[in-house]
């Protein structure tokens, strides 16, 4: 247990900080290209200079809608034992999203992304027990025409029984893949009980500008009460301040924009507070999302989610990183650990590599270890009497020994994390193991999962269904990467002994 | 700025470990193998059986004691520009310490370290900026007899004007190594206003054991006024129970009876709350200080530090890796930032690898960016009305740009950690430019530091003093490693131009 968050704000600043950004939507506003909007912005208070699309956000009107915030937002999972709500069961981790990208399991080169890719990171995903949300993580560069988003979210739902998150381009997409929910689901009135996909829709550009299609998704998901929130990305030095401050205070407003349109569309509408704030390299101009100052902001505005009463989501842990190495390894952690410690409910950080144009599954593996040991600092030191154990001190003593004890073989496997990458055998016995970095046991890892039956997938009725509902539509298999061969049949199935023998 | 420090106990669960180190300090007590400190802790009140060598610390005594804790700790260095204070210059970036191997920088293998080993180490270290403290990080396998000690700390304060703390086997070797202080700061006097050397020693095994030849290195070198300290080091499992609660209450009596002792020797001497505490790998007994359980207990100890009013420490970022791969990476960075952010005031993380058997030059680069990263948390966010530049967000408008703007290039340089390591490059730059993955970029920078005159070294004179007085002793140079060339005469000292090159 967390009893005392990090913060970088005193209570009195984080006021400050919400005073300037209504300050900003009250005097400089947004501008807002979808008309929509503006016409609901208007019908709710809010200014509108037609001539130039700017929309300027009273701070009372804000205030109005901000008391309609829910507290809570929940992911649903296909099987309902994955489903997670935040804050209570956080911090919640969810893989990146929409990579272009990803790093060929075989050739160990760059690509573009593909529908059978998409199906072998769900399945992954699936199986690695420290990761709860899968956000689409690539593109699919070989979706069929029309089939832009299901070759998508198709191979997704299909290996993987946790809740998916994703964006889309356009209302007519989300049409498709709500169509393809309430094929999964069974029905439609089965998927509104239990939405199992949650959306994700950049609305706010910075600096202040709310955009068309992804504006008119926000309204138009809202209108159907189907879940889904907006993540705002300002970008110090190239579309905000050059300061911390900067991007605090005006991604703040850009927050309390979209959030008070959503409530505005329908009170009380679940949302998430999501941020992903940069510095730019003023070197090159470079995007650096592995950058601290990722994590330091995502500290900020965890601090200002709790102030809202809001759940709170960040995109940390993006490396910059080419491969699979130390700096992977450090940008990694030093932010998602950071906003975690500051209240963060939910981390979007893993499996990307490359400032989040690229995925590599041997990086999800290592973000799950990673996941795991973040999730061990939650659980915190466990305090009470009985953990304590004086009763044990004093018996074994000084000088004593632990190691023996039924307390301590009662403890053995839930005490600490047991790392299945991170390496603790001694040089000697590792250099006979052939001197695997961390990387190269990850990959082992990988391959140990892709090559077996996904138990997650569809039974064979929903998906025949599906497949009878959208002609053409991409395999959705995991099958094992070419060249890779799958385990005997007699192990195959054998998932309890697959657990002991590892 | 931090505000508020994330804490994993309240108040009064801190207050309830207090209670229970006291319990176990009255009633279980201490082995105490050294008999002057049983003497002394017998008229100071505590209750010693000469029977077995316990020794029991009524709770009044402990908090008679307490009271004379200091809140501050100095570190001095050769030059007065690197003497830090914490916690107020906090977080204190240390290097790791007495590691027996090395990493070849030529071969790549491990192997014993050496005199000269030290010198390069000292070298670079003094390079780094982020890096504060050098502690004397490995042993010198080629010591002549006589010099063990000397070996160390000569090719130490050689190299860097930093400050040095260290250990040494008893007090002998310490007399040795405070004689060498002597001629480095030109006399006794000197030394005494400013000792350059900060002492430490693991008076405390775990559990609850003084050990014989440390305390009476605490004993000598407090009573002579010099600076030092213990850390404590319960392993959960084998030297304490295998819970978390459990190692943070024995920890703390095991912090109480050296503080307590070294309080008794001279009222008011200055500590440091200084903790490497363990959770053992149960499933091989694997000593696991790369565990996240490592940087939770510290967050504990940081916790009870402050409760104390006493500046703290903790050993972490202290990796089982056995290279400079991603596992190293994440292991140097959870525990370092859950540590600093529960106000840890110095992290001991710095160079080693391999479970603190194995220094490497890479490893060491690499810490000094995270540590570059840790300090920029530390800095925060910096709140003011300025930096919050609702003008400038005001001037720029609703789908406006920063870029160019005089703000902007202000703090071009200033706002955001440049790192040299971490690459931020487009994957096709970097391919180009060799496709270098962190180590490989960090053994570029060790290079190009080694291969140079060290600004640091020694006047001529001081050198020729200390060679008189030591027959025999190891030259202390950092030559580049044999078969890497020093740069060109021309460019050798012309450091301004090689800063702007980088």
């Amino acid at each position: 247990m967390i009893a005392q968050f990090a913060t970088l704000l005193t209570q009195e600043q984080v006021e400050q900080v919400h005073q300037a950004s209504l300050e900003i939507l009250e005097n400089v506003g947004l501008l807002v290209r979808n008309e929509k909007a503006r016409k609901r912005l208007a019908q709710h208070g809010c200014q509108v200079d037609s001539k130039v699309d700017i929309v300027k956000f009273p701070r009372q009107v804000v205030e109005h809608f901000r008391a309609a915030y829910p507290p809570t937002f929940t992911f649903h999972g296909r099987d309902p034992q994955y489903d997670r709500t935040i804050p209570d069961d956080g911090p919640l981790i969810m893989t990146g999203s929409s990579a272009p990208n990803i790093i060929d399991p075989i050739t160990g080169h760059e690509r573009r992304a593909r529908s059978d890719d998409m199906a072998r990171i769900a399945h992954l995903f699936n199986e690695l027990p420290a990761l709860d949300i899968f956000s689409v993580s690539v593109l699919c560069d070989d979706a069929p025409a029309g089939h832009y988003s299901l070759s998508r979210y198709y191979p997704a739902l299909k290996n993987t029984l946790k809740p998916v998150r994703g964006n889309v381009s356009d209302v007519d997409e989300a049409k498709k893949v709500i169509k393809l929910g309430y094929l999964v689901a069974g029905s439609e009135a089965a998927y509104r009980e239990r939405p199992l996909i949650t959306h994700h829709y950049c609305a706010v550009v910075s600096p202040l500008t709310l955009d068309f299609d992804s504006t008119e998704l926000l309204m138009f998901l809202t209108e159907e009460g189907f879940p889904g929130y907006a993540s705002i990305v300002p970008n110090a030095g190239l579309t905000s301040p050059l300061t911390l401050m900067g991007p605090l205070a005006q991604g703040n407003a850009e927050f309390l924009a979209w959030a008070t349109l959503k409530q505005m569309t329908r009170s009380g509408a679940t949302l998430v507070y999501s941020a992903l704030p940069t510095v730019a390299d003023m070197r090159t101009g470079a995007y650096a999302p592995g950058g601290i100052e990722n994590g330091i902001l995502a500290m900020g505005f965890a601090q200002l989610a709790r102030y809202y009463n809001v759940p709170s989501a960040s995109y940390v842990g993006l490396t910059n990183a080419k491969v699979v190495d130390a700096q992977a390894g450090f940008e990694k952690s030093l932010s998602p650990m950071a906003s975690m410690l500051a209240g963060s409910d939910l981390l979007n950080m893993a499996g990307l590599i490359d400032a989040i144009m690229t995925f590599d599954f041997t990086m999800l593996t290592i973000d799950n270890e990673i996941a795991e040991m973040m999730k061990r600092v939650k659980r915190g030191l466990e305090f009470s009497q009985e953990n304590m154990a004086l009763d044990l001190i004093t018996e074994a003593g000084p000088a004593g020994m632990f190691i023996d004890t039924p307390h301590t073989l009662e403890r053995m496997k839930s005490c600490a994390v047991l790392p299945e990458i991170a390496d603790r055998n001694p040089r000697r016995i590792w250099a006979e193991s052939g001197k695997l970095d961390a990387q190269a046991k990850a990959m082992q890892r990988v391959r140990d999962i892709l090559t077996r039956d996904n138990p997650a997938v569809f039974s064979p009725d929903v998906d025949a269904r599906i497949r009878a509902e959208f002609e053409g539509l991409v395999s959705g298999n995991s099958t094992p990467p070419p060249g890779w061969t799958p385990p005997e049949p007699t192990r195959t199935r054998d998932r309890k002994n697959r657990r002991i023998r590892r």
